[in-house]
């Protein structure tokens, strides 16, 4: 039985776990208002919506900062660098998709929330609730597979989103003879589809350091 | 003379160096299928072509896999970790790119295979074969210049793709009126182009292994 | 108050420094030359400016993989390696953006160099000055809160380059009824915006830099 240098180190870490959680909350609250947003019909209400989610891009991006200062700050890191450094990364570049995706359907008046723009919504929130959920499990690392079992649900996601996407495009390139409104759409939907796979990088990062803590 | 560190590793590693090969010889592979692919007119062949690039696809994420858990799992690595993770992942990516080529083809229904289509498939053949080349190589590092040669056809070959790639985009924007069209096959020679680049980037991280380890 | 092990390394180092202000320096003239070209109404005078763009993106190269080959050879570097390495490719990239907004003009025959266009070569051309100053105060680190200044500046002009570039794709897909040149002008204009996005990048690690040395 290998030495769990983990459990010396972990109880002594009060920086870099909390923020990891801040992080990941921040992150499912991001993607629950993109979900309202994009089942509502009240334009006022869609308006408040993207406020809000634009409030809590910055709010990610403050986290992220304050990670990227302890890092640099601190000797002695929970995880290797590299992997603190690419999961709040990461965490952060989803939010910062969600944001993108709905700067996009602002500017560019993309009014009509298709089935797909719907979708991909309801995976990115669940994708993100699985992130949180094998986050909160990393500061303790005791239940490995409940940490697992959220990165396999992250990653199969992905690949529905995938799906979803690719449907969508091809629908469109068949369907919608306007082609300023197919780059429109092509560019809302390409950022939600890309919030996912910003999903999935975590994940990884995540099954990295199990690998090496475990 | 400055002592190298690397024959004592060499012999030692077994885990390493079969990962590489295994890589670079999935991609081999793949650039062959997508060549045959793009030289196709029957689409029953071309289906079951696209299906055998999806296979091969899922053998360079295993091999990439694989690659990473023994980087997390060892202590002892024949080259820095960080340039075994970069040429592992951009070996990956030239396949992944081949894939999503081929992907957006299927999808898009892309039937004409233009003569720009037909020669970034070539090139992207070229590349791969050189990158095996080195690759190969890499384990015993006897034969440095024939490592640096293929990394310079590499380049050359990129640079080569990028001219067929810009001519195409400039013409296909004077010849197709269909701008749904424009944006179809811009998609797909991007992704080819993008395979060649990946291709560089491999070669990139052997040229730094070499400064390294020579 | 802690060592600063800076002032002993700093003296010594010959090879980095002069490296990174070769690499500030350059894209400062890349950048003026963009300004130039996005102003000038001289077809054979926009055409020589392009090729010297061309030329300072191979200076610029050049002085990457010579900065790259020092990190491989040098075993003691005056920041973190992976500093060394993302703050160099950073600045390459900008140079690299430039480049590929201008060959994009040329290949696409965009002559018309709207107001988005230049406004965005202006603040190419502000951020890149405040990047060189900033490297330039890296080599002593005297003056600490000159370099803070400097990447406030340049995070402050990338945001204000992001309004730019929104604000004149939403006009561009109002006003342009033609899809292939909205294609085309997004795909120069996105060029551009990314240009300022990689001066942000290497603020961002003279940031990092910063906190670990001061």
């Amino acid at each position: 039985m290998s030495l769990n240098i983990f459990q010396y180190f972990q109880p002594k870490d009060k920086k870099f776990f909390p923020l990891f959680e801040r992080a990941s909350s921040n992150l499912v609250q991001t993607s629950k208002v993109l979900v309202e947003l994009v089942n509502t019909s009240s334009p006022e209400k869609k308006r408040e919506l993207y406020k809000e989610i634009e409030r809590l891009e910055h709010v990610g991006d403050s986290i992220t900062h304050e990670t990227f200062h302890e890092l640099s700050a601190n000797f002695i890191t929970p995880f290797d660098r590299e992997d603190i450094h690419a999961l709040v990364s990461s965490v952060d570049d989803v939010v910062d998709y969600i944001h993108g995706s709905v700067k996009r359907m602002e500017l560019y008046k993309v009014d009509q929330m298709t089935p797909p723009i719907i979708k991909l919504a309801e995976l990115i929130q669940k994708s993100s609730e699985e992130l949180h959920t094998a986050v909160v499990e990393l500061k303790n690392l005791k239940n490995i597979s409940k940490i697992k079992e959220a990165t396999v649900r992250i990653n199969s996601i992905e690949n529905h989103a995938d799906d979803v996407f690719d449907t969508a495009i091809a629908n469109l390139f068949e369907t919608e003879k306007n082609a300023v409104e197919v780059i429109k759409m092509k560019d809302v939907l390409s950022a939600l589809e890309t919030a996912t796979d910003k999903c999935e990088d975590a994940a990884n990062v995540i099954g990295s350091i199990l690998v090496k803590h475990s």
